[in-house]
């Protein structure tokens, strides 16, 4: 039985991405930082892209990073600053802890930082300051008409559904990997990344771009396993199998990729 | 039997201040503005200061006032200045709808506008306009795991209860009301007010200002008619009842009044 673990875009093509640099790129990647940057508008005062809970829970928390074989814990939000996307430009990104900067530092020992970075805007931020302050954020239950209720999963019932942000929404996200190391005992720099339109996401499949940077990579990974591609015994992160046929499946399933070389990556 | 209806501070002591002024200080009222400071600090990031569900309900709904016969709408906080409170200083006040001027132009039918101002900080506003935002502040009811819930009622659960600020707030409101008016053939100005203090208030009864404001008055509302000074068959607002003992027994009762006379009133 084979398992594969986190198959959508981060967790999931950014790890990949990751791992076709370092088959053909690098002789040791030092430096990763993970970009991921929604530079989408739904039209709505406040939706979470996906599922509120895992997103509010995910940006609220402490910042960490890998530095140098130990995790450095930060307060949320406390380190940030403007990155510029592809066709974008700048947007003031944030250093939050995400889950593939676990295994991405096993699996790839030469790395030396390991940070991920997220864009939100202002707005988005007062109203995540806002949740947690009027305690909505709440994961624990609380007594309400004798019935026990977690704030944060009653939010998720009011606030839009993520799945429908679709019709009106506008604009890109980016998502790429960062990287520098050693190749052929020089020092390179690489971004690759992946541009998504939330309007071609919408006409393609009827739902947004985050829904589909999401599901097509899931749906390649399947496919890696029923072609027999990625298939081993056990319980595997994307980064263990060869990232080649995954990539190719990217360009041709909506989802092409785009690689800068000795550029200056900001961070 | 006798109905005595909002006897509260606003609605209740600044009708009957109101009443008290029409008796002692003008021939004609013809201009009214209540003005409602609450300079409190109470230390948490957001909290109500009375009941949640009343509260966000009045501060978020449309903006009323009476002018020339008739109501005028406006937009929620659309009208706004910034009112010198004694012993506070200028806060930032708004025009909102508040209940009382309904029977009071009634009552005083030569008033030409009557105004309703209350002061709210920047912070407060933020989680006003960020708490309907994320839809917590409907009325109506949501399907949550096969109940029936109405987000206000459950934020409700959730925020502070207003009763338990009381330990650490410091400051004081000040409520009163600014007339402009005739007397004697010419035009007058008074202000009328009252100044409580958050932490004398708790250290009296164990609560906050506002609840200390609610409560003393209706306690008072309570004498009146049980030594027969208001009691009449029927339902009446406060200002129809004679003034001066209610007047009396808030100088006794711990929410001594002030006043100013020609003054200027700012509005």
């Amino acid at each position: 039985m084979t398992a594969i673990l986190g198959c959508g875009f981060d967790p999931g093509v950014t790890s990949v991405f990751t791992a076709y640099a370092a088959k053909h790129h690098f002789d040791e990647i030092q430096y990763l930082d993970i970009v991921d940057c929604n530079a989408g508008d739904h039209g709505k005062p406040f939706a979470t892209n996906f599922n509120p809970e895992i997103n509010i829970r995910e940006v609220t928390q402490r910042g960490k990073y890998w530095e140098n074989g130990q995790w450095v814990e930060t307060e949320p939000h406390e380190i940030h600053k403007p990155l510029t996307y592809p066709e974008i430009g700048p947007k003031e990104s944030y250093l939050i802890y995400h889950e593939e900067l676990e295994s991405l530092v096993k699996n790839f020992p030469t790395i030396k930082r390991a940070r991920f970075w997220m864009t939100f805007g202002e707005e988005y931020l007062t109203h995540l300051r806002v949740i947690q302050n009027i305690g909505m954020a709440r994961i624990d239950e609380v007594e309400f008409n004798g019935q026990k209720i977690v704030p944060i999963q009653f939010l998720k019932a009011v606030l839009p559904n993520p799945g429908d942000l679709g019709e009106n929404y506008k604009g890109w996200t980016s998502i790429g990997c960062r990287i520098r190391g050693i190749k052929d005992g020089k020092e390179k720099t690489y971004y690759i990344y992946n541009n998504c339109s939330h309007e071609a996401a919408y006409q393609e499949t009827g739902t947004q771009g985050v829904s589909y940077t999401t599901g097509v990579p899931a749906m390649i990974g399947a496919m890696m396993f029923l072609q027999g591609k990625w298939k081993k015994p056990g319980v595997f992160n994307v980064e263990e199998f060869d990232p080649d046929p995954f990539m190719e499946q990217l360009n041709k399933q909506g989802l092409p990729w785009h690689e800068l070389v000795n550029v200056d990556l900001e961070l």
